[in-house]
Protein backbone atom coordinates (compact mmCIF):
# COMPACT_ATOMS: atom_id res chain seq x y z
CA UNK A 1 0.00 0.00 0.00
CA UNK A 2 1.51 3.20 -1.18
CA UNK A 3 1.48 5.53 2.31
CA UNK A 4 1.70 8.58 0.14
CA UNK A 5 -1.48 9.93 0.76
CA UNK A 6 -0.73 10.35 4.92
CA UNK A 7 0.77 13.90 5.07
CA UNK A 8 2.96 14.83 8.12
CA UNK A 9 2.55 18.42 8.56
CA UNK A 10 4.78 20.27 11.23
CA UNK A 11 3.44 23.11 12.36
CA UNK A 12 6.31 26.29 12.73
CA UNK A 13 8.66 23.68 13.59
CA UNK A 14 11.94 25.80 15.51
CA UNK A 15 14.88 23.48 15.22
CA UNK A 16 16.17 22.44 11.93
CA UNK A 17 17.54 19.21 13.18
CA UNK A 18 14.28 18.28 14.06
CA UNK A 19 13.00 18.56 10.50
CA UNK A 20 15.72 16.04 9.46
CA UNK A 21 14.81 13.78 12.12
CA UNK A 22 11.45 13.57 10.67
CA UNK A 23 12.28 12.86 7.54
CA UNK A 24 14.47 9.97 8.22
CA UNK A 25 11.73 8.94 10.92
CA UNK A 26 9.08 9.17 7.87
CA UNK A 27 11.44 7.14 5.60
CA UNK A 28 12.30 4.26 7.55
CA UNK A 29 8.65 3.75 7.59
CA UNK A 30 7.87 4.24 4.03
CA UNK A 31 6.44 7.56 4.35
CA UNK A 32 7.53 10.72 2.25
CA UNK A 33 4.94 13.10 2.55
CA UNK A 34 5.98 16.32 4.17
CA UNK A 35 4.44 19.68 4.86
CA UNK A 36 6.46 22.53 6.91
CA UNK A 37 4.36 25.43 7.73
CA UNK A 38 6.35 28.72 8.51
CA UNK A 39 9.57 26.54 9.56
CA UNK A 40 12.04 29.07 11.34
CA UNK A 41 14.75 27.69 10.47
CA UNK A 42 14.76 26.26 6.76
CA UNK A 43 16.28 24.55 4.39
CA UNK A 44 19.42 24.31 6.55
CA UNK A 45 22.76 21.97 7.45
CA UNK A 46 21.39 20.93 10.59
CA UNK A 47 18.35 19.09 9.09
CA UNK A 48 20.43 17.50 6.17
CA UNK A 49 23.01 16.33 8.60
CA UNK A 50 19.96 14.67 10.73
CA UNK A 51 18.03 13.23 7.95
CA UNK A 52 21.19 10.38 7.38
CA UNK A 53 19.44 8.52 4.16
CA UNK A 54 16.39 10.26 4.05
CA UNK A 55 17.68 13.78 2.18
CA UNK A 56 14.98 12.60 -0.69
CA UNK A 57 12.24 13.22 2.02
CA UNK A 58 13.91 16.69 3.37
CA UNK A 59 14.28 17.78 -0.04
CA UNK A 60 10.62 16.43 -1.08
CA UNK A 61 9.07 18.32 1.41
CA UNK A 62 6.52 21.22 0.72
CA UNK A 63 6.35 24.55 2.71
CA UNK A 64 3.95 26.64 2.88
CA UNK A 65 2.96 30.25 4.91
CA UNK A 66 -0.52 28.90 5.47
CA UNK A 67 -1.58 25.66 7.36
CA UNK A 68 -4.80 25.73 4.81
CA UNK A 69 -1.99 24.61 1.85
CA UNK A 70 -1.37 22.21 3.56
CA UNK A 71 -4.47 20.29 4.51
CA UNK A 72 -7.09 22.06 2.33
CA UNK A 73 -8.03 19.36 0.44
CA UNK A 74 -8.02 16.56 3.91
CA UNK A 75 -11.55 15.14 5.06
CA UNK A 76 -9.75 14.26 8.20
CA UNK A 77 -7.06 16.27 10.08
CA UNK A 78 -5.31 14.84 13.14
CA UNK A 79 -3.84 17.23 15.89
CA UNK A 80 -1.48 15.67 17.64
CA UNK A 81 -1.94 17.22 21.31
CA UNK A 82 -0.22 15.91 25.16
CA UNK A 83 -2.55 18.23 26.32
CA UNK A 84 -5.90 18.18 28.08
CA UNK A 85 -7.79 20.76 25.44
CA UNK A 86 -11.00 22.66 27.16
CA UNK A 87 -12.72 21.55 24.07
CA UNK A 88 -11.34 18.11 22.95
CA UNK A 89 -11.75 16.44 19.63
CA UNK A 90 -12.30 12.57 19.74
CA UNK A 91 -9.17 11.11 20.59
CA UNK A 92 -7.27 8.74 19.11
CA UNK A 93 -4.23 6.58 20.27
CA UNK A 94 -1.19 6.19 18.32
CA UNK A 95 -2.10 2.44 17.21
CA UNK A 96 -6.22 3.54 16.43
CA UNK A 97 -4.48 6.57 14.76
CA UNK A 98 -2.16 4.68 12.57
CA UNK A 99 -5.59 2.35 11.32
CA UNK A 100 -7.78 4.96 10.62
CA UNK A 101 -5.42 6.83 9.10
CA UNK A 102 -4.40 3.70 6.79
CA UNK A 103 -8.28 3.18 6.25
CA UNK A 104 -9.17 6.36 5.19
CA UNK A 105 -6.41 7.97 2.97
CA UNK A 106 -6.72 7.80 -0.78
CA UNK A 107 -5.38 10.06 -3.95
CA UNK A 108 -9.03 11.93 -3.82
CA UNK A 109 -9.20 12.09 0.55
CA UNK A 110 -5.42 12.84 1.38
CA UNK A 111 -5.74 13.05 5.18
CA UNK A 112 -3.06 14.66 7.07
CA UNK A 113 -1.57 14.85 11.22
CA UNK A 114 -0.07 18.04 12.82
CA UNK A 115 2.39 18.64 15.07
CA UNK A 116 2.79 21.80 16.71
CA UNK A 117 6.30 23.70 17.32
CA UNK A 118 8.55 22.34 20.11
CA UNK A 119 7.98 24.60 22.76
CA UNK A 120 4.32 25.19 22.53
CA UNK A 121 2.43 22.56 20.72
CA UNK A 122 -0.44 23.19 18.38
CA UNK A 123 -2.40 26.15 19.17
CA UNK A 124 -6.16 26.38 19.78
CA UNK A 125 -6.34 28.03 16.27
CA UNK A 126 -4.91 25.26 14.92
CA UNK A 127 -6.52 22.29 17.30
CA UNK A 128 -10.12 24.19 15.34
CA UNK A 129 -8.52 22.89 12.03
CA UNK A 130 -8.59 19.33 13.28
CA UNK A 131 -11.42 16.88 13.25
CA UNK A 132 -9.39 14.36 15.58
CA UNK A 133 -6.66 14.94 17.88
CA UNK A 134 -3.39 12.59 18.48
CA UNK A 135 -2.43 11.58 22.35
CA UNK A 136 0.37 9.43 22.20
CA UNK A 137 0.67 7.11 25.35
CA UNK A 138 3.60 8.67 27.32
CA UNK A 139 4.34 8.50 31.35
CA UNK A 140 2.40 11.05 33.01
CA UNK A 141 5.21 12.06 35.03
CA UNK A 142 7.54 13.25 31.64
CA UNK A 143 5.52 13.31 28.54
CA UNK A 144 7.83 15.28 26.91
CA UNK A 145 8.46 13.76 23.48
CA UNK A 146 10.99 14.75 21.04
CA UNK A 147 9.18 16.10 18.11
CA UNK A 148 11.11 13.63 15.96
CA UNK A 149 9.73 10.65 18.34
CA UNK A 150 6.71 11.51 18.12
CA UNK A 151 6.31 11.22 14.30
CA UNK A 152 8.50 8.13 14.26
CA UNK A 153 5.64 6.67 16.72
CA UNK A 154 2.82 7.69 14.31
CA UNK A 155 4.76 6.40 11.69
CA UNK A 156 5.42 3.14 12.59
CA UNK A 157 1.87 2.13 13.96
CA UNK A 158 1.24 4.22 10.29
CA UNK A 159 3.93 1.08 8.95
CA UNK A 160 2.25 -1.99 10.99
CA UNK A 161 -1.71 -0.91 9.76
CA UNK A 162 -0.52 -0.87 6.50
CA UNK A 163 0.46 -4.13 4.28
CA UNK A 164 3.70 -2.61 3.53
CA UNK A 165 4.66 -4.98 7.00
CA UNK A 166 4.89 -8.17 5.71
CA UNK A 167 6.36 -10.34 9.06
CA UNK A 168 9.31 -13.07 8.53
CA UNK A 169 8.01 -15.36 6.18
CA UNK A 170 8.12 -18.82 8.28
CA UNK A 171 7.58 -20.84 5.64
CA UNK A 172 11.13 -19.37 4.28
CA UNK A 173 13.02 -21.71 7.46
CA UNK A 174 13.01 -24.98 6.66
CA UNK A 175 11.85 -27.14 9.41
CA UNK A 176 11.33 -31.09 9.23
CA UNK A 177 7.57 -32.76 9.34
CA UNK A 178 6.34 -33.82 12.66
CA UNK A 179 7.29 -37.32 11.61
CA UNK A 180 11.14 -36.36 11.43
CA UNK A 181 10.70 -35.34 14.33
CA UNK A 182 9.21 -38.12 16.24
CA UNK A 183 11.80 -40.50 14.40
CA UNK A 184 14.28 -38.33 16.09
CA UNK A 185 12.24 -38.87 19.66
CA UNK A 186 12.31 -42.52 18.37
CA UNK A 187 16.11 -42.91 18.09
CA UNK A 188 16.91 -40.99 21.01
CA UNK A 189 14.59 -43.58 22.73
CA UNK A 190 15.87 -46.63 22.16
CA UNK A 191 19.78 -45.09 22.46
CA UNK A 192 18.37 -44.35 25.78
CA UNK A 193 17.52 -47.33 26.66
CA UNK A 194 20.09 -49.38 25.19
CA UNK A 195 22.30 -47.76 27.91
CA UNK A 196 19.70 -48.64 30.46
CA UNK A 197 18.92 -44.93 31.29
CA UNK A 198 15.24 -45.05 31.20
CA UNK A 199 14.49 -46.65 34.28
CA UNK A 200 10.86 -48.17 34.41
CA UNK A 201 8.97 -45.86 37.11
CA UNK A 202 10.51 -42.42 35.49
CA UNK A 203 10.61 -43.38 32.38
CA UNK A 204 7.47 -41.92 30.75
CA UNK A 205 8.33 -38.65 32.44
CA UNK A 206 11.91 -38.35 31.39
CA UNK A 207 10.42 -38.85 28.29
CA UNK A 208 8.20 -36.20 28.32
CA UNK A 209 10.45 -33.47 29.52
CA UNK A 210 13.00 -34.23 25.95
CA UNK A 211 9.67 -33.95 23.61
CA UNK A 212 8.91 -31.07 25.51
CA UNK A 213 12.74 -29.20 25.68
CA UNK A 214 13.66 -30.06 22.08
CA UNK A 215 9.93 -29.37 20.80
CA UNK A 216 10.15 -25.98 21.93
CA UNK A 217 13.56 -25.33 20.36
CA UNK A 218 11.54 -26.28 16.82
CA UNK A 219 14.86 -27.97 15.52
CA UNK A 220 15.21 -26.98 11.74
CA UNK A 221 16.41 -30.19 9.03
CA UNK A 222 19.63 -29.41 9.80
CA UNK A 223 19.40 -28.87 13.08
CA UNK A 224 17.89 -32.50 13.22
CA UNK A 225 20.00 -34.14 11.05
CA UNK A 226 22.70 -32.65 13.87
CA UNK A 227 20.88 -34.20 16.59
CA UNK A 228 21.06 -37.26 15.41
CA UNK A 229 24.44 -37.37 14.79
CA UNK A 230 24.51 -36.62 18.76
CA UNK A 231 22.43 -39.56 19.47
CA UNK A 232 24.24 -41.68 17.45
CA UNK A 233 27.44 -40.25 19.89
CA UNK A 234 25.63 -41.98 22.86
CA UNK A 235 24.97 -45.49 21.53
CA UNK A 236 27.33 -48.45 22.10
CA UNK A 237 26.33 -50.49 19.34
CA UNK A 238 28.30 -48.59 16.71
CA UNK A 239 31.49 -49.12 18.73
CA UNK B 1 3.87 -1.82 37.22
CA UNK B 2 7.29 -0.79 38.13
CA UNK B 3 9.78 -1.34 34.45
CA UNK B 4 12.94 -0.95 36.45
CA UNK B 5 13.67 -4.66 35.91
CA UNK B 6 13.75 -3.76 32.20
CA UNK B 7 17.46 -2.29 31.05
CA UNK B 8 18.31 -0.70 27.89
CA UNK B 9 21.97 -1.85 27.53
CA UNK B 10 23.75 0.29 24.89
CA UNK B 11 26.74 -1.17 23.48
CA UNK B 12 29.72 1.26 22.87
CA UNK B 13 27.10 3.83 21.34
CA UNK B 14 29.19 6.11 19.26
CA UNK B 15 27.57 9.86 19.52
CA UNK B 16 26.71 11.17 23.45
CA UNK B 17 24.05 13.08 21.73
CA UNK B 18 22.12 9.90 21.03
CA UNK B 19 22.43 8.53 24.88
CA UNK B 20 20.86 11.94 25.53
CA UNK B 21 18.33 11.40 23.34
CA UNK B 22 17.77 7.85 24.41
CA UNK B 23 17.36 8.74 28.20
CA UNK B 24 14.98 11.32 27.01
CA UNK B 25 13.31 8.53 25.13
CA UNK B 26 13.25 6.04 27.95
CA UNK B 27 11.89 8.70 30.78
CA UNK B 28 8.83 9.34 28.65
CA UNK B 29 7.90 5.69 28.57
CA UNK B 30 8.03 5.59 32.38
CA UNK B 31 11.40 3.24 32.07
CA UNK B 32 14.84 4.34 33.48
CA UNK B 33 17.50 1.75 34.06
CA UNK B 34 20.04 1.92 31.26
CA UNK B 35 23.36 0.58 30.88
CA UNK B 36 26.43 1.85 28.83
CA UNK B 37 28.94 -0.40 27.93
CA UNK B 38 32.21 1.37 26.86
CA UNK B 39 30.90 4.09 25.63
CA UNK B 40 32.75 6.07 23.40
CA UNK B 41 32.44 9.67 24.91
CA UNK B 42 30.31 10.09 28.30
CA UNK B 43 30.06 11.25 30.42
CA UNK B 44 29.13 14.77 28.06
CA UNK B 45 27.52 18.05 26.99
CA UNK B 46 25.79 16.97 24.06
CA UNK B 47 24.00 13.67 26.31
CA UNK B 48 22.81 16.36 28.91
CA UNK B 49 21.75 18.41 26.08
CA UNK B 50 19.94 15.82 23.89
CA UNK B 51 18.60 14.34 27.56
CA UNK B 52 16.21 17.74 28.16
CA UNK B 53 14.12 16.76 31.59
CA UNK B 54 15.33 13.20 31.66
CA UNK B 55 18.90 14.13 33.57
CA UNK B 56 17.83 12.08 36.24
CA UNK B 57 17.91 9.35 33.57
CA UNK B 58 21.24 10.26 32.44
CA UNK B 59 22.88 10.34 35.58
CA UNK B 60 22.19 7.02 36.72
CA UNK B 61 23.05 5.35 33.59
CA UNK B 62 25.59 2.44 34.80
CA UNK B 63 28.64 2.56 33.09
CA UNK B 64 30.43 -0.73 32.64
CA UNK B 65 33.47 -1.89 30.76
CA UNK B 66 32.59 -5.77 29.85
CA UNK B 67 28.54 -6.74 28.66
CA UNK B 68 28.77 -9.36 30.97
CA UNK B 69 28.30 -6.65 33.92
CA UNK B 70 25.04 -5.41 32.33
CA UNK B 71 23.36 -8.66 31.84
CA UNK B 72 25.19 -11.18 34.27
CA UNK B 73 21.95 -11.54 36.12
CA UNK B 74 19.51 -11.80 33.58
CA UNK B 75 17.80 -14.75 32.48
CA UNK B 76 16.46 -13.47 29.00
CA UNK B 77 18.52 -11.16 27.03
CA UNK B 78 17.64 -9.87 23.52
CA UNK B 79 19.73 -8.38 20.99
CA UNK B 80 18.09 -5.53 18.62
CA UNK B 81 19.40 -6.48 14.80
CA UNK B 82 18.13 -5.27 11.60
CA UNK B 83 20.17 -7.51 9.68
CA UNK B 84 19.51 -11.05 8.66
CA UNK B 85 21.85 -13.16 10.95
CA UNK B 86 23.65 -16.47 9.82
CA UNK B 87 22.97 -17.84 12.72
CA UNK B 88 19.58 -16.22 14.02
CA UNK B 89 17.96 -16.62 17.91
CA UNK B 90 14.28 -16.63 17.91
CA UNK B 91 12.95 -13.37 16.20
CA UNK B 92 10.58 -10.91 18.50
CA UNK B 93 8.88 -7.85 17.00
CA UNK B 94 8.80 -4.53 18.90
CA UNK B 95 5.46 -5.81 19.47
CA UNK B 96 5.74 -9.19 20.94
CA UNK B 97 9.16 -8.21 22.47
CA UNK B 98 7.35 -5.57 24.83
CA UNK B 99 4.90 -7.92 25.67
CA UNK B 100 7.42 -10.58 26.24
CA UNK B 101 9.71 -8.31 28.85
CA UNK B 102 6.79 -6.53 30.74
CA UNK B 103 5.26 -10.88 31.35
CA UNK B 104 8.86 -11.76 32.12
CA UNK B 105 10.88 -9.29 34.01
CA UNK B 106 10.87 -9.35 37.54
CA UNK B 107 13.00 -8.26 40.36
CA UNK B 108 15.10 -11.47 40.71
CA UNK B 109 14.99 -11.96 36.96
CA UNK B 110 15.70 -8.44 35.21
CA UNK B 111 15.71 -8.30 31.52
CA UNK B 112 17.69 -6.91 29.20
CA UNK B 113 17.61 -5.43 25.60
CA UNK B 114 21.21 -4.74 23.44
CA UNK B 115 21.29 -2.38 20.59
CA UNK B 116 24.89 -2.30 19.17
CA UNK B 117 27.30 0.68 17.89
CA UNK B 118 25.16 3.12 15.28
CA UNK B 119 27.11 2.47 12.57
CA UNK B 120 28.05 -1.32 12.70
CA UNK B 121 24.97 -2.50 15.10
CA UNK B 122 25.76 -5.53 17.44
CA UNK B 123 28.85 -7.88 16.69
CA UNK B 124 28.18 -11.72 16.55
CA UNK B 125 29.96 -12.05 19.26
CA UNK B 126 27.05 -9.87 21.36
CA UNK B 127 24.59 -11.94 19.73
CA UNK B 128 25.74 -14.74 21.25
CA UNK B 129 25.08 -13.45 24.73
CA UNK B 130 21.29 -13.04 23.25
CA UNK B 131 18.43 -15.58 23.08
CA UNK B 132 15.93 -13.59 21.67
CA UNK B 133 16.13 -11.02 18.90
CA UNK B 134 14.48 -7.90 18.15
CA UNK B 135 13.77 -6.48 14.56
CA UNK B 136 11.95 -3.62 14.51
CA UNK B 137 9.16 -3.88 11.41
CA UNK B 138 10.76 -0.87 9.24
CA UNK B 139 10.79 0.40 5.43
CA UNK B 140 12.89 -2.96 3.62
CA UNK B 141 14.34 -0.01 0.99
CA UNK B 142 15.38 2.28 4.63
CA UNK B 143 16.03 0.55 7.85
CA UNK B 144 17.91 3.12 9.11
CA UNK B 145 16.52 4.04 12.55
CA UNK B 146 17.96 6.11 14.68
CA UNK B 147 19.23 4.27 17.74
CA UNK B 148 17.44 6.68 19.96
CA UNK B 149 13.81 5.87 17.60
CA UNK B 150 14.39 2.22 17.99
CA UNK B 151 15.04 2.63 21.91
CA UNK B 152 11.59 5.15 21.74
CA UNK B 153 10.23 2.10 19.71
CA UNK B 154 10.65 -0.68 22.04
CA UNK B 155 10.23 1.38 25.32
CA UNK B 156 6.95 2.56 23.46
CA UNK B 157 5.57 -1.25 23.33
CA UNK B 158 6.94 -1.94 26.67
CA UNK B 159 5.37 0.80 28.12
CA UNK B 160 1.19 -0.03 26.39
CA UNK B 161 2.19 -3.64 27.35
CA UNK B 162 2.62 -2.52 31.00
CA UNK B 163 -0.32 -1.52 33.26
CA UNK B 164 1.23 1.69 33.65
CA UNK B 165 -0.41 3.03 30.61
CA UNK B 166 -4.30 3.53 31.51
CA UNK B 167 -6.56 4.70 28.41
CA UNK B 168 -8.30 7.72 29.11
CA UNK B 169 -10.87 6.77 31.43
CA UNK B 170 -14.48 7.28 29.44
CA UNK B 171 -16.15 7.80 32.90
CA UNK B 172 -14.95 11.10 33.36
CA UNK B 173 -16.49 12.46 30.40
CA UNK B 174 -20.33 13.45 32.10
CA UNK B 175 -22.23 11.89 29.57
CA UNK B 176 -25.91 12.58 29.75
CA UNK B 177 -28.30 8.74 30.08
CA UNK B 178 -29.28 7.76 27.11
CA UNK B 179 -33.14 8.72 27.76
CA UNK B 180 -31.76 12.50 28.28
CA UNK B 181 -30.84 12.30 24.53
CA UNK B 182 -34.22 10.32 23.53
CA UNK B 183 -36.07 13.65 25.34
CA UNK B 184 -33.44 15.63 23.14
CA UNK B 185 -34.55 14.00 19.82
CA UNK B 186 -38.61 14.17 20.89
CA UNK B 187 -38.02 17.66 21.63
CA UNK B 188 -36.31 18.60 18.47
CA UNK B 189 -38.79 16.53 16.29
CA UNK B 190 -41.90 18.40 17.85
CA UNK B 191 -40.79 21.29 17.26
CA UNK B 192 -39.61 20.46 13.60
CA UNK B 193 -43.24 19.26 13.14
CA UNK B 194 -44.80 22.75 14.87
CA UNK B 195 -42.55 24.49 11.67
CA UNK B 196 -44.06 21.84 9.53
CA UNK B 197 -40.48 20.65 8.22
CA UNK B 198 -41.27 17.04 8.22
CA UNK B 199 -43.62 16.10 5.66
CA UNK B 200 -44.83 12.72 5.51
CA UNK B 201 -42.88 11.24 3.06
CA UNK B 202 -39.45 11.52 4.23
CA UNK B 203 -40.49 11.94 7.91
CA UNK B 204 -38.93 8.55 9.47
CA UNK B 205 -35.86 8.98 7.35
CA UNK B 206 -35.15 12.86 8.20
CA UNK B 207 -35.54 11.34 11.71
CA UNK B 208 -32.86 9.12 11.34
CA UNK B 209 -30.40 11.27 9.67
CA UNK B 210 -30.85 13.48 12.87
CA UNK B 211 -30.16 10.60 15.41
CA UNK B 212 -27.10 9.16 13.69
CA UNK B 213 -25.79 13.02 13.30
CA UNK B 214 -26.58 13.44 16.84
CA UNK B 215 -25.76 9.72 18.25
CA UNK B 216 -22.08 10.45 16.31
CA UNK B 217 -21.12 12.97 18.11
CA UNK B 218 -22.28 11.74 21.39
CA UNK B 219 -23.04 14.65 23.31
CA UNK B 220 -21.76 15.24 26.91
CA UNK B 221 -24.41 16.92 29.57
CA UNK B 222 -23.87 20.12 29.18
CA UNK B 223 -23.95 20.09 25.11
CA UNK B 224 -27.09 18.43 25.28
CA UNK B 225 -28.83 21.82 27.08
CA UNK B 226 -26.70 23.63 24.29
CA UNK B 227 -28.97 21.54 21.95
CA UNK B 228 -32.04 22.01 23.98
CA UNK B 229 -31.34 25.44 23.76
CA UNK B 230 -30.48 25.68 19.98
CA UNK B 231 -34.11 23.88 19.35
CA UNK B 232 -35.81 26.28 21.65
CA UNK B 233 -34.78 29.05 18.75
CA UNK B 234 -36.97 27.09 16.45
CA UNK B 235 -39.97 27.51 18.06
CA UNK B 236 -42.58 29.69 17.59
CA UNK B 237 -44.51 28.75 20.29
CA UNK B 238 -42.31 30.41 22.54
CA UNK B 239 -42.08 33.81 20.84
Amino acid sequence: MNLDNIRIVLVEPQHPGNIGAVARAMKTMAMKSLYLVRPTNFPSHDAERRAVGAIDTLIGAKVVEDLGDAIGDCPIVVGTTSRNRAHPHPTLSARTCGEKLVREASESSPVAVLFGPERTGLSNRDMDACNFQLSIPTNPEFASLNLASAVQLLCYEIFLASDNFKPPDAKSIDYPPQSDLEFFYKHLENTLDSRGFLVDISRDVTLTKIRRLFGRSRPRVGELKLLHTLVKLMRRDLD
